[in-house]
């Protein structure tokens, strides 16, 4: 990581440099608008030349204004218009609110509890990345900050109909949302045909982490997955993806008339995108055989 | 840029920071293997700790040994797949020869010929990325250390099937590969349902300069153009394009059939993989319209 940066000095360059997978991924920033140390991690923000602003969670970068379209989108698109009518969404997490804000664009949703540990990053969001933020008011919206681990193992079962993990990585708080334990209480917590989302990390840089998710899903009972990709040049490698898991139904089609007219505005998603997305590289083939 | 690396030390990064896009990209690197100023740029090789070799050129990663198979498998299979039956196919630039090796699977191609302006960058792929140069040797490829504009203009008229445009981003000696005239050679040189593919930058980082290179291809008489997106991590923002343009033919189909039985074994490309890179993005679905 960089030195942090003083105000008002001549542009340099954030690099987040990623142990695991040998390779970085930087932004030239103008300035560090905001440092604090919260009682659950570390939060910084920077404002960059050409990325807007930055928000970095314990060295990692987390979400930019111009590229964060990518993961919101396809962590949430893609499992409401595969779910026929999701009314009870569930947010583990995506303290930003760009998944919420995705969520709530669907008219069939009729309840949306955003279930984040560190309300700070809320907080942080709503003065940096106010346009993530602009659907926490809507009456559907509910924003909770306890720890989504207790908070799921002890929800009403079959009470949900997707469950959306939009976590950090696995080291640091986020590492109980990775394990067949939390996917046991998803599985419990959602209804039949109930749908599960998980980011699941680069499907070339973290392929033996994707292949652990995907088998603890498997452990807990799911009965079909998916692993989707997508661009995202601010995570390492700049290509992610999310990996769906369903509750006693298949994952084989999605509604896909549904998704060609949707309703609203995006800047990835679509139905041929959700497609593509579906597609899966020869190698990744391979390793999840 | 780092500063060069020493042999022998502990590793270090090389971080390439991209003034256009204001990101940057790096790898965690042993040392520097190699380093020559040629005729025509500078080049540079590198150890890197979990990508392999990589080559780097004016300061511009071109090659990781871990991560070109998206770009080499996206630069030819598409447009192979494309023509009903490409025979005579030229790669301008493509130096590292991992196009040449890719194009050289198909074995309805008779003649294959790479023209690269710097024979320096061959000579130093055969050294370091030897797998990459495997099918040099094969009786229909032939490699040309010449100028590939020239070598385009003075080309006989309707000769060729593909022309495969695997060059460094339009600065320093590849500038005139991204041109009006450059592509009117091109269209001159193929025959009818012939297939120019343009290496054309970062989707989302270069989008003015993606639209440059559409216009010129129209403005050089190709009668349908189609994009292509896939992941690259090396590049900058990681997700990467291509461009095929097409004479006197559209480029709606593909043959599915052809690519889903494809006889050689990929890393990235198949059918699926294909129709996926197809799918536009919404916003590029509005800045293309």
């Amino acid at each position: 990581m960089s030195d942090p940066v003083k105000p008002e000095q001549e542009p340099t360059w954030f690099d987040e440099r990623h142990d695991y997978t040998g390779s970085s991924i930087g932004f030239r920033v103008r300035q560090r608008l905001h440092a604090e140390q919260t009682a659950f991690q570390s939060i910084e923000i920077y404002d960059s030349t050409d990325w807007g602003k930055l928000m970095v969670i314990d060295g990692c970068m987390m979400v930019t204004t111009r590229d964060n379209f990518f993961y919101h989108e396809m962590m949430s698109h893609p499992a409401l218009y595969t779910h026929p009518r999701a009314k009870r969404v569930v947010i583990i997490g995506g303290g930003d609110c760009g998944t919420l804000r995705e969520v709530l664009r669907h008219d069939e949703v009729e309840s949306a509890i955003q279930v984040e540990i560190d309300e700070r990053v809320t907080r942080l969001a709503e003065r940096y990345f106010p346009e993530l933020c602009e659907s926490n008011g809507d009456p559907r919206a509910q924003l909770l900050f306890v720890d989504g681990i207790r908070w799921m193992a002890e929800c009403e079962p079959e009470s949900l109909d997707i469950v959306i993990v939009d976590s950090t990585d696995p080291i640091g708080p986020a590492e109980g949302l990775f394990n067949a334990a939390f996917y046991g209480s998803c599985l419990k917590a959602l209804r039949h045909g109930g749908i599960l989302v998980q980011q699941s990390e680069s499907p070339l840089g973290h392929l033996p982490l994707l292949k652990s998710i995907r088998d603890a899903m498997k452990i807990a009972g799911f009965a079909a997955l998916r692993t989707l990709t997508f661009p995202q040049p601010c995570y390492p490698t700049g290509w992610w993806s999310a990996t769906l898991a369903r509750k006693g139904a298949d994952l084989s089609t999605f509604r896909e008339r549904g998704a060609a007219t949707k309703p609203f505005a995006t800047q990835y998603y679509n139905a041929e995108i959700h497609k593509a997305a579906l597609a899966e590289p020869e190698f990744l083939l391979r390793a999840l055989a």
